[in-house]
């Protein structure tokens, strides 16, 4: 394969090896909100001449995920803050447009999904790419449903949830990435599942075409005692496990009103993450409960299971193809607009997966 | 046997098969602090003739643990609040002075334990008695190491907390009855065992006597930021496993500085029963470390494991014989000072078992 088989017109100069590539650098670490202010774009020419082993790759669709502002804390979380001044980690979905030697597990125009980081084009080795079948189901799924989000949904409802079917499920995030596909999984292990959104008009996506059995928009639920009555009217079993993925109120009705052997999952608490990670919004002591309830809580994350990814995918991706599990996908173009589908995600911009496509 | 052979002189009055019996009633619910205020003391004639199955049962020695104040809560908790007007339930271990027909399982003298609540004597089925040996330990272990918060202490950090010998294991109310007892299991699992106490002479008992290696006084640790590090100082390896009686402070401190696939195991939260029950107090939010460190948090209940006793025993009972695990008892004389000892363990009386003997 010579060098330089790209798709026309997307790197967009063009010198012997030598593109130039445009990419956001993670500049400034925010105090509170992260906005664009924290990013910086620059267009910077690079060779992206492959060695052996390694392709080039060009971005079709970013992701943008609320753990992105996690490693955005001063603080160590699961790994050392996301460093200033280098590119914004991040899954992207794009097509091989050149490929080293030796090479002979991707060819051209492959669809790939690798960890390369707000740029729109870049050197992989193959080893870092994941090959997409682009047949049945958009590459794009490869950054939710079938990629990280829907991973950590499978593993974290199925194995740290340990459901039984009757028993009742609260989902908090619930039209986001992970929280639509929990609970759509949820019904299919025989669970009734609540999810709680931000809007009515996410609300009637999850019970109108994702068959969540209740909706509760928690922007219309003022407090714990609310939260708590509106758990009690729909589900009249109480409830069992809770998959939480914004913290907050919602966790603290859940707590207060969890049945014997409640679990609850922690895979997220955006609610806190734009100041809480650094100096801790206050709540109520609730732990007490944990005693009555001999509830346990367990937190969960993506990259624990990436070595298992082909088994969630073998069961995930029939469900997908078959329509038993539905995705949303708000597509923001193109891709200088990252840094604001970042901030949107802690505004409730998106409906199912924030994507920014090429 | 026949009918009225009890202790001499124990039973204050008898005529026939009536007993003047000394009993302490649950009279009011405490808004905040429970005081002797919240108990009534009286003195009953009732007969205490056993029918068939039955024994009569003189009290020696009654238990007060932090339980009963969360069943003074308003609230169910992990079950209908405590009602008033009625003997408060407690365990009691004393002796057999009269038994029923049928009765072979036990004899005059005999010493059990059983939940008889706080009254000098009283009526029980066989069934709901526990025969002691008192030949190898004293009987009031019965009450503590050899009883249910030796119970809870063994299965609740060798089940709930899946200890591997090189962890490092911290307990808050440490020199309590079942935080004393843990550390002790702790040190037979392998584990470095960190206790934190409230002063620097049960700090001193559970270093020197039990073997704990360090203590902590949260009395001289101001803050969250303190705590941290003097876990940081005690624990250079980090924080493995919590084994929490207390809440508050030093849990926050733990759940900011524990390891990966940390285990946090809730006994009790004793710095929130007094008011923290009804309107809860407020504390950071930090449910997104659970994230960072994938760890898990599970409240244990000592009632859980009640079928489970003679698993215990057959283990513990040896260790206490032979001085493996030690343990101090408070004893508080006599019974009319059992409202007084129970408002003491929320004031850190007691080091070990608190105890009222007759």
């Amino acid at each position: 394969m010579a060098r330089g088989g790209s798709v026309p017109g997307f790197l967009l100069k063009k010198k012997k090896n030598m593109v130039l590539v445009k990419q956001w650098i993670y500049e400034m670490r925010p105090e509170a909100d992260v906005s664009p202010a924290n990013y910086r774009y620059e267009e910077v020419e690079q060779d992206l001449t492959p060695v052996r082993g390694e392709v080039v790759v060009e971005g079709a669709y970013w992701s943008v995920d609320p753990y992105m502002r996690i490693q955005q804390s001063s603080k160590d979380t699961w790994e050392a803050p996301h460093p200033t001044g280098e590119v914004q980690g991040a899954a992207v979905v794009g097509r091989v447009t050149c490929v080293g030697e030796g090479v002979t597990a991707l060819k051209v125009g492959d669809w790939v999904e690798t960890y390369m980081g707000w740029r729109s084009a870049g050197l992989r080795a193959v080893a870092d790419c994941r090959l997409l079948n682009a047949d049945e189901v958009s590459p794009s799924t490869a950054l939710h449903v079938l990629g990280m989000p829907g991973r950590i949904a499978y593993f974290g409802l199925l194995e740290a949830g340990k459901p039984r079917p009757g028993e009742t499920l609260v989902v908090s995030g619930a039209a986001g990435a992970v929280g639509s596909i929990v609970g759509q999984i949820g019904k299919l292990a025989g669970l009734r599942v609540i999810g709680v959104v931000g809007s009515d008009e996410k609300a009637r996506w999850i019970t109108e075409e994702l068959g969540f059995d209740a909706a509760i928009n928690y922007r219309q639920v003022s407090d714990v005692e609310s939260m708590k009555q509106a758990f009690a009217e729909h589900a009249p079993d109480g409830v069992d496990i809770y998959y939480d993925n914004t913290g907050g109120v919602t966790t603290d009705a859940f707590i207060e009103s969890m049945n014997l052997r409640a679990r609850i999952i922690i895979c997220g608490q955006i609610s806190q993450y734009q100041s809480g990670l650094e100096v801790p919004n206050m709540g109520p002591r609730l732990l007490h409960h944990f005693l009555y309830k001999r509830a346990t809580m367990t937190g969960v994350l993506a990259r624990d299971y990436t070595a298992r990814m082909d088994e969630m995918l073998r069961v995930m991706g029939p469900w997908v193809r078959d329509g038993k599990i539905k995705y949303n996908e708000t597509l923001i173009g193109g891709f200088e607009t990252l840094p604001e589908a970042l901030c949107g995600l802690f505004t409730g911009a998106n409906t199912g997966k924030m994507i920014v496509k090429a």
